[in-house]
């Protein structure tokens, strides 16, 4: 059961503070992999605007997110309430007074997630989305990391089919199958895709048909 | 060194906010993988509850955490003290007041954990244990999905000996080791599992063994 | 296209309460490992200190965050400021102050941190920073496991002439390929990383060369 790698980088365009759905983008991204199991790892290549998995159907629920992170780390250039009563100013001010906060915000929350896919899609529960969470006040293009780690059908069916043969033990079935993998069409219709594999299988056929 | 997969999800009846101790059932799930190394993702797949790594030993930890939580994230139905020294009511109270405090405590902990398996086993530090942490009041049926990439004893072992043959290059000890694999009572031992590998393996046997 | 994996330990010393920058000994560690394109799994192995990708550049934005968290997960044995306008007392204190602090802010931070691995190189943003950060006041010796799954390049670049060769389906180049493959100062140029198919490859040559 040979896996697979898929590496690419979702572009997205925030609009401000507030939450991105990506899932949607994440699973056509999958289903052009062709992968069917495996596992999908995102990583936000930013320190002011992280991932974070919550409610898909009512939007209030983000809206008492963002309102609690609002409270919490607020946005106005200071630190919370400490347990002192008092509120402390940001040293690092220089990217504007919602800048601190955001990195903040990013260390509370993830950076990095790791999903599986499953029959070629996303597993999520019912009522789950992924959101890129944008923690800055302005619009912002960001990048995610999207590595897919697994099999592709053509494999998963490949090793299913070549267990189930083996437990017969037959020789003349073995060669009849190898045989089988050389029809030309047959190759044509999986796609040009070869594998270590593939060559062996190859090279056995020219041992196999050499009359020596 | 090909790499396998497993992917299940494990079930676990909550008992009201608090922690459920799930490294246990995850070991035995992974001893059933029969997978010695590689790496488990866990994925809860719910928004309002989450995944947590903390102290397995002395109980009043868990205690005290949960307390903390309390105090940041109060489940009365209105976020926390703000900068502005305020409290404000949620928006989304449909589902009671500890729902939208469960969502937001999802947000501030773990969603996914990725955790190594070495020698059979998950790697945890000697203080470490996983747990769910249910954010609701009420009892839950919580899953969480569980996959895990890597490899079986039996392939290990394989490539180490491999690696150790072929240094001495010697093409009658290669010859005498695939011979070895054909020993039908071996292949019984060995539970039956075949791979692509295997299937060459017995096809140069048919080659080899061929009068021609 | 058949995966590897590695698996280390990172030993870490911290100075006490602090952020301790790991991506370097990890791109290192990287490096030896001679894999080129994968995912790279940390995970933290203690409950009082825990992992955080932030600011590479201006140390401020490390001294702010760790400001925020002494403000919100006071280290003076007492929970925050409740709704309710009081402090609790942490029951687990037989350690110190500084330990039930340690772990609630281990639980707010992550636990476990999954990043791509590409050309070789850890895929990180302009600005990321992998950090250790120590939640104790005393100076500690911690333990990071890293744990790579991927291909080298060995297998990569193979993979690569595999597919475009085979698109010429030509007995004879194949042929070609595979014999190219036995000379002697290749294989010592390689390393003398040998695989389950470097085997049946050795084995497809025995065959062949066999004058029967």
């Amino acid at each position: 059961m040979a896996l697979d790698q898929a590496l690419s980088r979702l572009e997205i365009q925030t609009n401000g503070a507030g939450f991105t759905r990506i899932d949607g983008s994440l699973s056509d991204w999958i289903r052009n992999t062709r992968i069917q199991c495996g596992v999908v790892h995102l990583s936000c290549l930013h320190t002011s605007c992280s991932l974070t998995i919550n409610e898909n159907a009512d939007p209030r629920v983000l809206l008492d997110l963002a309102a609690w992170m609002d409270a919490i780390v607020p946005q106005d250039g200071a630190g919370p309430l400490g347990a002192n009563g008092q509120r402390r100013r940001y040293l690092h001010d220089d990217e504007g007074n919602d800048d601190m906060p955001a990195h903040i915000r990013t260390a509370l929350t993830q950076q990095t997630l790791s999903l599986s896919v499953e029959n070629g899609q996303l597993l999520l529960g019912t009522w789950q989305a992924v959101y890129l969470w944008e923690h800055r006040s302005a619009p912002h293009r960001r990048t995610i990391a999207c590595h897919l780690i697994g099999e592709m059908q053509t494999n998963v069916r490949a090793v299913a089919d070549t267990s189930t043969n083996l437990q017969r033990r037959n020789g003349e079935k073995l060669n009849e199958l190898v045989q089988a993998k050389h029809v030309p069409e047959a190759w044509a219709e999986d796609g040009g895709v070869d594998t270590d594999v593939d060559l062996l299988i190859d090279r056995l056929h020219d041992i196999a048909d050499d009359p020596q």
